[in-house]
């Protein structure tokens, strides 16, 4: 079952809580920046869809390996990111600086 | 319980919405390209089915191990991979260029 | 399903228990260091919202990557956690002291 | 709640689906190989159960830690392998060549 | 949903079983050795509190990182742990005796 | 909710399929060997309850760290383990030779 809203995301008076789902539906049809778990392996994509554990559908995507010289870029059509291993995803992201 | 719908996909007017399971399903009986977490593998095969926890079963399977000179490749009529343990999967993907 | 409150947390009678789901709650719209479990990424910023499996939503955000004279520093507007991926969190944390 | 069916395994006509748990399902008193995810751990042995986190009780267990010469290769009577921690299964496998 | 009591600990007659849930029940208000799982953090503190996801609300925190002489020690005022990353937890402990 | 019995373990008529969960039910006050996932901690004790995410509680634990001349032995009274960081576990198990 989805977890339901937080459970009590009773914030205080001035802060609108936004929880981690909104911010995903937010994100569909635009570009999303996500660093994955274990490998440091960093995408950008535009975000197509999602589900409950976070796993997401990315569209033309760009794939990036490694730091520095040693960098690999791939370029994708379309790929499913398993949201166990993703670290963390930064709408708008437009990858690393490098 | 299987996790529904992911809760609000409702994108842009113009972006139709893609979920995980849903792109998983139009690749059952084709080739997906398969990163796994931990060490690296990857894997390619066609796609017989999968579950919620998109844990999958591939057939006539091509595994990579390693790169460049050490890499290993060891072809597998069948295998279940975990998807706890999937890192992401390339649709239509033929697996590592080297 | 969400998990419920903690099924029996009957304290020792001058002992009040504090729920996780609670203590994340009181930090909306507070600063909130966070630990991340595989590259020890450490990242501090104000709580926005989280949802049952302790993702979390943070705002105005600072990434420090790496420790001593190598570590990188980033700030990013607003970013998506993983709770499978955090390792601790620490309320009205600071971040890193070097 | 253990998951359901795949939602929607609705493959092209010509292929027959086949579900994780099926699979295993069909492995029940046969061989097969595991790979272990963090340490490279392979396991054989002859699958006498298994449940819907894809926990495992294997039986006349061969345990293959480490390769080549440094390899060390153990016999257990029983073991029960976490799901969580799970690569791959491939059934009816050996186990490595060397 | 919470998991239910272990589903048939009906132990040998001369043993009680003891749930992993009462364990911490009867941890809350004393002090717990916490050892983490991805980088060998070690964290002693009082229990406040868990959820069925074994996440901790600790207080007076001491954070072990790293051996011996490298050793960093941090004290914290409140943590919340990811019950994800913990790997064992001792009842009393007081941490480890370097 | 935990997870039913594995769907369909209907075995071959002369294998009787058993259980994770019945596994470790019948270890209830016996000794077990259980391999840890991440650092490759090894720990024998007598099992004391568990639950369905195969959290466990021992007795009279003996914890193994690193091997050869450099590991290290601990006895503890009582530990709780992690089920999600546990690698396999061996019902009876004595613990590693060296």
């Amino acid at each position: 079952m989805a977890p339901p809203a937080a459970s009590a995301a009773a914030p205080p008076a001035n802060v609108s809580a936004v929880l981690p789902l909104e911010l995903m539906d937010r994100c569909i049809g635009s570009s999303v920046w996500v660093i994955m778990k274990s490998d440091g392996r960093e995408i950008v994509g535009t975000l197509r869809g999602f589900d409950d554990y976070v796993n997401m559908v990315l569209d033309d995507v760009t794939e990036y390996e490694g730091r520095g010289d040693s960098r690999k870029v791939t370029k994708l059509k379309q790929t499913l990111l398993n949201g166990a291993n993703i670290c963390l995803m930064i709408p708008g992201g437009t990858g690393p600086s490098e």
